[in-house]
């Protein structure tokens, strides 16, 4: 057998989840949704069993139901979107439209910019595309579009290709927890429009918000049409249902649509959706989901600042995670080993950076990420004796370093 | 906007089904199943919602389902297959199946072998992946092994590379209905592993036989791993449940698993599939589904015998299709255009033949498919004279051509 692009197609992709060795570890290192949180989906289910059952058993349109469509527009037109049902084509989750997006635009030789750190699961899709990744910086206010605009500048200056697309989590980033301002997005657009380059924006988080208010997405900013909006289901229902979407120009879309390759979602599992929706749940559930996550926050926080006073943080207004700046000395994928072994599962800064050729760059090793939505509130508690157990082991003990305060190009404000 | 490479892959990906500008067509051109036949999964569903809704509303794991893959392996080494439940991969219905062994095996300036016909929705999954075709004929025993056996000899000689891999519905062919011998399923993994070659069996139609023995299926066969089987739970149970699967070496799923990007096929419905298959439902069922499709089948070629004598078929032990060869003189795309106008919807041969630089070779044009699954057999009789009287507008009078033999290549045997 020819083995050689198996090989290289092997070397491109990135290791999985960190498992930890301890038998009940707490899982602060994925994306889950609080167990308890999950709505009875059983009305809808039975409605989509017996009313719509010829609907549902049976092959689906590929752009998905119409009536799922629909709704979708109409919820991201109340929140400031202007796009029509046809603007609408449903994917198995967000994680879909990032591969159909690169499917759609990227060829051989293609670069994409993404932020320093960016979602990881994101890279290995990118990878197994042969993207030249272009990083760009992040603070408080998210994508640094200074730099981004000099890099262009630089870019073309030396008669390289302009990148074929920017990709970002614009609201509650993945993994900083950042939103970006409004004065970024727009900021970002322009150039996005000056370039030519498309924006991909990854959008499950932004529901999920527990104070202060929203800046209008890239998609409701989107005057050239060069948005793929990416959203989901996951984060506000329930990640078992395999069900986002992507909302963009309808001739982007048409292309999508046809390297779709799987025959189209479950029309099932989008009828129970649409029936849950329709039958006036989501409200309810939506303030639920945020209170519940932002109680999950504060305990984290709280717990935080209790056991690992010497870790700085931003607290973030919504979203499922916190970014950590380690103090100096400690190296975050050796916390992360002494973390499982304590029975604690958390994802070192490493993997949230697309770059593997960083020189002397010693950031990613400063940083980590942790989710308080998967956990309950004691196992947040506990989950962080363990972290700060782990810490111990690195050879740092409480009050030894002073609390940090923000590092330029990562938002560390305490 | 740069659009260049967009318009290249617009070229190469396919139209889609045709329409019917009759308010009523009755639908001979679709895979659908028969709508009185989908089972009830109400109380596997209701199951999955409650007893389970911790596992079913959250992310699943990547590669399915432990007891599903556990139940397919069981399910395959009845029939014959020696394989293990880690040696079986869950997507979303075989399409997926074939899309990512695309996505693993190929690389630029690779070709593959697939039989002409073949399977028309792979051909643009395939297209989207720049592979050049290279097309191997069929006869009553399927795929002509031979003459596979000499075109790889040819391109050796050619110092061209050997394909990638051979794709092929080995058991009721889509489209031509054909099954192939055993003779001819030992000589093609011969084939395979003398020249390094993989094998992508698609095999959705496997148990929709009527009458008749099966043959071992290639996996049951395969003596080096070179055999990825697809399968599928849409022709047996339901399409719109989306949930399929991949069999073959553990090495070649890991790399396969890692490029599923989409974050894992739905557990939710995952787990109806389980828990309504370890109900016992299953067997019942596909009795069911065979003496309701033989019936239409039998119903089709009845009515194709009385309404178009002048056609000539290879009547099918099984699966979803009829494949006619047209008298001399009928365009099939002119027929099928036509028929959409009396009020039926047929596939052109056309659309299943891969290559389109046939120079001087009408073969496509001379056939068609039609599928007996998806109408009553009311609406099958209603149907084939809708088809008939289409026919006559060809300028073809019943009796008119005599009835055909078998074509070198094609398999036409009335």
């Amino acid at each position: 057998m020819k083995q050689v692009s198996l090989a290289r197609r092997a070397a491109r992709l990135s290791p999985t989840m960190p498992a930890s060795s301890h038998d009940h570890a707490i899982p602060f290192d994925s994306g889950h949704g609080f167990p308890a949180l999950f709505p009875d989906l059983t009305a809808a289910a039975e409605k989509a069993l017996t009313t719509y059952r010829h609907e549902t058993l049976q092959y689906g349109v590929r752009p998905g139901l119409p009536e799922l469509r629909e709704w979708i527009a109409g919820a991201m037109n109340m929140d400031g979107a202007k796009v029509t049902p046809g603007e609408i084509f449903v994917t198995n989750g967000a994680k879909q439209g990032i591969e159909l997006a690169c499917r759609l635009l990227l060829d051989e030789g293609d670069s994409i910019v993404v932020t320093a750190p960016t979602y990881f699961t994101s890279i290995p899709i990118f990878r197994s595309f042969d993207v030249d990744f272009i990083e760009v910086g992040q603070d408080s206010e998210g994508l640094d579009t200074d730099e981004l605009a000099a890099t262009l500048e630089r870019l073309k200056r030396d008669g390289r290709k302009t990148p074929k697309f920017i990709y970002n989590v614009p609201d509650f980033h993945n993994p900083t927890g950042v939103t970006m301002s409004r004065r970024r997005r727009e900021a970002l657009l322009k150039l996005a429009s000056r370039h030519g380059m498309y924006v991909v924006e990854d959008s499950p988080y932004r529901k999920v918000r527990f104070e202060g208010s929203s800046e209008p997405s890239l998609k409701a900013l989107d005057r050239s049409n060069n948005v793929l909006h990416l959203g989901t289901f996951s984060k506000l229902i329930a990640p078992g249902l395999r069900i986002g979407w992507v909302a963009g120009a309808p001739e982007l879309l048409a292309r999508m649509i046809q390297l779709k390759a799987d025959g189209g979602s479950s029309p099932f599992v989008q009828r129970i959706i649409v029936e849950w929706c329709k039958a006036g749940n989501l409200a309810a559930h939506t303030e639920n989901v945020q209170g519940t996550y932002r109680l999950h926050r504060d305990h984290m926080v709280a717990a935080l600042r209790r056991d690992l006073p010497e870790v700085s943080m931003q607290v973030p207004e919504g979203g499922y995670y916190v970014w950590l700046t380690l103090p100096h000395g400690v190296d975050a994928d050796e916390l992360a080993k002494h973390a499982a072994e304590e029975g604690v599962t958390v994802l070192a800064g490493s993997k949230f950076y697309a770059r593997v050729d960083r020189g002397n760059d010693l950031t990613p090793k400063r940083h980590m990420r942790l989710a308080y939505t998967h956990s309950s509130p004691e196992q947040i508690d506990e989950g962080i004796r363990r972290l700060a157990a782990a810490l111990r082991r690195c050879g740092i003990s409480p009050g030894d370093a002073p609390m940090e305060r923000a590092v330029a190009s990562h938002p560390t404000i305490a």
